[in-house]
């Protein structure tokens, strides 16, 4: 088939770069329009943007010339790498405009008609475009992926939802820098420190993992009933989240009936066609010091989670660690993984 | 009063570097003897030692030569930095010789005979000399210091437990690299990584723990009724670990509560004239983001811990951070704050 | 004796930081007024600052009002911390008011009639004044500290140039990210990674240290007659600039020669008696793997440079490496040093 | 064509497992047969290996068994990551009993029989095969790769020799931890820290790129006339060893001749033919701040070399920065190369 044709709004900064890295040898879209503020825009983006990802800029994008961010790019889909003071209203004015918006921003991920997606998790959430089409009456629509530390939590808690019924979550991340964008964290802040802190994290992870792992009935997500206490720190890591879990669930579960979870669980047969799902999006670690963010983020290409350290909590029923890569599950890769997914599910015309 | 002569078993380790550091303005202590294995004695520990803390090795030790690790030293008190796997035995042999020996080591902590103590937390269970005493037909005597992770979790915790009783007790930490001694951690598990396990560490925060919170009572030491659960993480930084701490207490007991009794807290009387003991051994914090490692681990020389964000939690009653300096408070320092309690409870003639 | 007030230009900075901190307690100097930009004027200094260093701040700055960087100071006496790029004009204003400002800016530095001065290495170059007051008609003055590279390299070369005469030198550095002030280097350019470039840090080091090497005559200070290339690197480090050296000398010099030269370096006796000065300004240590930032920066209180790894050079005569702390000795240290000078040879009043 | 059968002598060391990856999908080679010390003899290898590498162990060498060091291998080509101590006698018995050993390991770099090679720079020195054969009665044989530091500087510095004839050259390098093995460098000596020394390799530096850039003639290779002086320093940097290079030339040579050499150098037609030859052996960046390790080190899949701040020396005529990947150009992926060249040029039968 043809390419579909993508735009990226907030493409100079490091998730926008990420997307256009991701998107470079992708099978069903083609970048062909990038968008900024107005500091960039009428220069190729050669010029524009610093930077930063390990491999060379794709030649592909290095003439294209920086639009403004205005619903006038010439697609019908694209993806919002936008900062979460300006994503809001220019999300919805894309919508409206017609165009089906694939965001990584927090702006609308939370809002009743607006699915929150893991294809893996929750892919029938997508229902609620009906909704939010008839509620506002956009031609287009707005998808949205969760928070990093958060997606690679439910990615991994999915299966023992499904399978146990989880009723309490505590969970301490150690986010990597690259999840603070660029200037982002001092290196005065990081060498020989850890800040035990992240602005806002905290209150997503207690958020977003409970409407992703809810219920879509009469036309609405109902949030899961679990009770979630996230802790967020900074550690110096380039790139990939380490989350230490302890989990409570419904029917009494032993750490053998967590394992056994973790590895039989697969996307189903519609999400496992999509070119960025994982063969297994959960790989499960028998080593003891596993899994480590230089070892295990770039497991299925950075789009699978890796879990291990799996063992019986004295106070609750087990705990374990999680890892995932925070800047492409966590990221651009799940937003595009969520633009796959309403391509196969025929919402993008 | 003339100083007391004390011996360092050990003396080579990064942790016995760290006894002869702390003791070499000791207002009490004076150092005499070293004593470590085979391949170092009968040399000047200027040259047995590689020694590699930032301020220069004291002059005074420079040329005792440096001796075998057996109860013949010129002295009546020992520390003891020796590794788990002949500590047991020797520091037996010390104390069967009539010894003082003020341990940095875990093998005898949760004997049920010999005091883990934390002067400000539980300085009443040196009592327990008198049973160690007449069981063990000893002169001597044996005291330990706690793990590093349990010993600034612990000292957190002690007025929390005495006004609210502790209940429940989750812990993330996040550790120092200076904890696995040297050349311990390798720089390529370290460098742009987390390790999501420390050997034994949970084990004996989880034991513990309990145990320093525990109340001496017919000649023993009852552990604390606290169910605990912890999970251990090695991050790159040099010194002071960092904790996540979830708690839930007998008492309802809300953020402004625990932060009151936190600041209310001093050590005693007995305690307080103890030349390492710091003016306040809880430092509160109220910055969003400390403590941390290179701002906070310095705090009353190294002797102080520090608290910081302390909100509530939606499982537990309250969360927080702690954050102490791992080889000062957590080890060496320990052992000595240990040794001037009992030479101020006369236990030492 | 008094102390002598004194006031900090851009004193909410990195360097306005330290100067405030290693005057806390200093023995001729009190820290009576704190200017800066716009943004904090009238602001208690707590609340305008953002404090990064270890130590807590000190009690005695944490009420005083910022006030505007104008000449309305209650002192004589200023250090400026000012940034590049408006530190040119301020501290004109003020030397022509009167006040004596001992600055860290780079502005005036190169100027003929203006003192670059490390009180170890030139202290008779303050002769400049005398021309500085004539030319400018000013009842004040400006005296400037080198870059902090420049600083540890000039101290370690005087005593070899003095000895042999200093012809041919090749440095390259590897600095640390408290070099770049706060925010500065982002993470994501330091973890795992180096910077080969340091803006403006070359061409500093290859004027300046021909300056501080140069000869005091004529009412002018004529340039050491040395041919100077550098290499500038940024590393993952907090604290302490490594430079690689490799120097030829008019004399024919051996390893040993220089090595003497080094260790039998003090300083002059008016130099000694400042607060501080350290005993010995340079280090020699004979380890293979010494100096290093961790175990060095620290000597002499942060104003001692070590040196090692003395060796011959197949190209040159010998290589070395030096190493300095670059925000005590290379920043606000060495401007105090400056200005303890200027006491002494009582250009202040 | 059928692969050829290779085995791997020090298989389970850090060298040994880049082998195995890079082998992996390689299309002329496959690993057969894996050797190593007594410690691994008899295990699968994947019990045998603490597999330290982000990618995971290949699934084809999961089950060899580790062999013994003796010529018994079932392959007549072997590479050899064997330490320093043992590698000497190992391969010569190797090379007696008909193979074709590719060495990474230091022993026979610089015997007069011995070719060390690197195919861009000096594939005509495998001419010393025959001098070798003929002197030891071999019908094996022995080349060798050059030191991690040696390799990128000389690969980088071939168009600069042949073009302008290389006269002093003056290198200070930066070193990625992972050129010291595992455990290696402890992660107290480079956390927050730099050591200024590694063992042996200014030394090698200094031999090896003279044998490199000498030439073949009359069965020996003559050392290049060029004076070379080395600085080596370890610093906080997983992989990718950054170097600041002065040189001096017998012509004299511009900034842009420099840059216009290197840009046009390409391997000869035999070598560009090689599978891990890449398109541009060397990469001119023109960044202010570039190459970096995090940034450059993959080019060319490792085995480009990147230049940039090529820039004139006030003592010499030109200076800049080199950098590439050390275990992969500067390792296992340089002697993989040469075992092509050989295959190519028909030395292995």
């Amino acid at each position: 088939m043809d390419k579909i044709p993508v735009g990226i709004l907030g493409a100079t900064g490091t998730v926008g770069q990420r997307f256009i890295q991701l998107l470079a040898d992708h099978p069903w879209f083609e970048t062909v329009a990038l968008a900024a503020s107005d500091r960039s825009t009428g220069r190729r983006y050669a010029e524009a943007c610093h930077w930063l990802l390990p491999t060379p800029m794709p030649e592909a994008v290095c003439d294209l010339v920086v639009q403004p961010i205005e619903p006038t790019l010439e697609c019908r889909l694209v993806f919002s790498a936008l900062p979460a003071d300006i994503a809001g209203p220019a999300e919805e004015s894309f919508a409206q405009a017609g165009y089906a918006v694939c965001s990584n921003a927090s702006s609308h991920r939370m809002d009743a008609d607006v699915p929150l997606i893991i294809p893996e998790v929750n892919a029938d959430h997508t229902a609620l475009i009906d909704v939010q089409r008839r509620q506002r009456g956009w031609d287009g629509l707005i998808v949205t992926s969760a928070n990093c530390s958060t997606t690679e939590l439910a990615l991994a808690l999915k299966p023992l939802h499904t399978s146990f019924g989880l009723r309490k979550l505590l969970v301490v991340t150690m986010q990597a820098v690259s999840g603070a964008g660029y200037p982002g964290v001092p290196s005065l802040d990081i060498v020989d420190n850890v800040i035990p802190y992240v602005g806002g994290e905290e209150e997503k992870i207690e958020r977003e993992s409970r409407k992703l792992l809810g219920t879509f009935e009469h036309d609405q997500v109902g949030m899961a009933p679990i009770v979630v206490s996230a802790q967020c720190n900074r550690v110096s890591v380039r790139d990939g989240h380490t989350e230490c879990v302890s989990i409570e669930m419904e029917q009494s579960t032993t750490v053998d009936d967590v394992i056994a979870a973790l590895e039989a669980f697969r996307p189903s047969a519609e999400v496992a066609q999509l070119p960025s799902t994982p063969a297994r999006p959960i790989i499960v670690r028998r080593e003891t010091d596993r899994p480590q963010p230089i070892r295990d983020r770039d497991a299925g290409k950075g789009m699978a989670v890796s879990v291990g350290r799996v063992r019986p909590c004295p106070l609750f029923d087990v705990k374990f660690v999680v890892l995932g890569h925070n800047t492409v599950r966590g990221a651009a890769g799940g937003s595009i993984h969520n633009a796959e997914l309403l391509v196969s599910q025929q919402w993008i015309a």
